[in-house]
């Protein structure tokens, strides 16, 4: 049973679009017009300032950052370690995408910043073995490409280890902080057909985690409100392309979740 | 009584259609696909061309030239200085998105591209504010977030000092110069919901004086073709996503202009 | 009559969705979304590196590489150089897509990059034109705004020096190397009104090269494929909005391709 009452997250598409909070992304080049799109569809405001000489002052006007390291360079390092510090500074909550992928430049970005103290984690299965695995803790290996599942285990052993909340996406998605653990199922394949669904679902838990009690409601309501419009824009679609257009539709209309049969803790 | 004459501008979407001017776009990351693919299905040519070992160059040879500075880094900065300079020098007119964000790193971009003499500047009732107060004129104050009414008075002040067109845009557009405005009902809440639909307006208003008689021509008659548009893609649409889609349908079926019901100068 | 068999090129989507190849794109900004959509359309598997400091070590580790220098800049000319030796390192194929614009800095940095041996070159007829007459081939002149049957003088020419694929996109699209010509016509209008269609068209070819016999029939594969989606999607669409979406659409239903009337060899 879980220790947390579901009704305290169903009613977080309402209350994002009611507070319509201000969302500093750095993110990777490929997915930043996406994920400013899923943000406004949420009701959330998206502003991407990347200048060294801006980060660090607007992440902490800012209701939430967001740090995506899919298109790092040393320019970018640069401007997340100013965002980081400034939202930090200004006790604003952010959330990182490691997009690791196997190469020390931004692993060693990731592992920096993952110190730094981020609200939320939230990647696929291999890139949470690999991070874990990187911190030392004991992982089933760093190349993975299977299911969440398998990424269970080293994503409560990065939450323990960086006090943090990580989310595992898959099949069923995960949410792990060092106690607790929600899985919720649902979505669609198609979700994984269209660049930066995930890159713009750890921007919506940015979003989510400024109106929750706590980062681990406001990540579950983020993965939840993902699942529920990506399976509502599956059925009105007839690939990859139709899909992204009834996936921002579909996110626009949340209003009140529904908890999907079969979600567990 | 308006000192021009509303048919001027009515056959601005077919006349931009016969030149194709090309429109060199220095603009923010998060918008430069939209702003392309809006440039497209107006009948320009859109390029992007960056590299301040090339912008110089290029925007003598383009047609018009557009500077955003949403994403600006001190690299950008140093490109649109380079291309100003290379479209002054050509006489080839140029627009100015001031996305400001109470920034003093772009507020200084802003303040120094406003100095050398841009064609238009478009901007929300918040940004042409805080422009026109930073050049110490009379206004009501920088942290605006209200309709466009409330920046006519800082729009005027900005176009007088600056010798330029300045639009705001809101639920009601408005154009101004030293001695006329405009006012451009229509459109539609939905464009707000899009991430760039202003920014790549401006780039259409980089398009449209290419073959207008006069900028506050040229910029009208962009702004009216973006409310028609809008107001038809609205009609069509079930939520953001589908709408962005039938907006860019929409803008390639432009080609005779009707004044909405209610404009007024 | 071809001396190849077309058989040989017909079931390449199939095998490109059965391979999965990893495509490791330096692209420019206005494209980069579009193009991780098409090749996760046709089932390639994506991804952007960016960063000198990664680019050569992830280009060995990729199955492709394409290198497009439509918005360069001195960094990125390093990150493709890095590249390019990291691709040739390991020996796997990379593929050009020359957006030259007249530049004298970025028509320098295409023709270092040719030298370097890339498996398929694809442009416009006048980028064509250009790049072999930058080599000091016979040509027809630089500033060649006309068919793709201009350019054909041109890309042998480019090919024969090159040792490599080159393709020529217009109404009818040209494959050629030393010896071989063939012509795909087909396609649609529409895929000229929606930015990043050709640039996506040159990450196609180098999925396509993973999986074919030879880079000629890979590139041919590819052009056709564009060809076949791209007249699908047309009869789907009201404009150009509507086509970009209904093109991924058609890009993930392609299975085995039929060859259009009129090809020849």
């Amino acid at each position: 049973m879980a220790d947390f009452d579901y009704g305290t997250l169903l009613d977080l598409p309402a209350r994002v679009r009611a507070a319509s909070p201000l969302v500093h992304c750095l993110t990777n080049l490929v997915v930043s017009n996406f994920t400013a799109n899923v943000l406004l569809a949420l009701g959330a405001s998206p502003a991407m300032v990347v200048a060294p000489e801006e980060t660090g002052e607007f992440a902490a006007i800012a209701d939430a950052l967001l740090v995506n390291i899919g298109t790092i360079d040393s320019q970018q390092l640069l401007a997340m370690r100013f965002a980081i510090a400034g939202a930090n500074g200004a006790g604003k909550p952010w959330v990182l995408d490691p997009i690791v992928a196997g190469l020390p430049f931004r692993m060693n970005a990731a592992r920096q910043f993952i110190s730094q103290g981020p609200a939320a984690i939230r990647g696929n299965a291999s890139e949470i073995i690999a991070l874990a695995s990187e911190g030392q803790t004991k992982t089933k290996g760093v190349d993975s490409l299977g299911p969440a599942e398998d990424a269970l285990e080293s994503a409560r052993a990065l939450a323990v280890e960086s006090r943090t909340i990580v989310a595992v996406s898959g099949e069923t998605d995960y949410v792990v902080d060092g106690t607790r653990t929600l899985a919720i199922p649902g979505g669609h394949s198609l979700m994984t057909q269209v660049t930066g669904v995930g890159c713009a679902l750890n921007a919506a838990i940015a979003a989510y985690i400024t109106v929750a009690r706590d980062p681990f409601l406001g990540t579950a309501g983020a993965l939840l409100a993902f699942a529920t419009a990506g399976e509502a824009a599956a059925r009105q679609a007839t690939g990859p392309g139709s899909f992204a257009v009834a996936f921002l539709d579909q996110l626009s209309q949340l209003d009140i979740l529904s908890m999907p049969v079969g979600a567990s803790s």
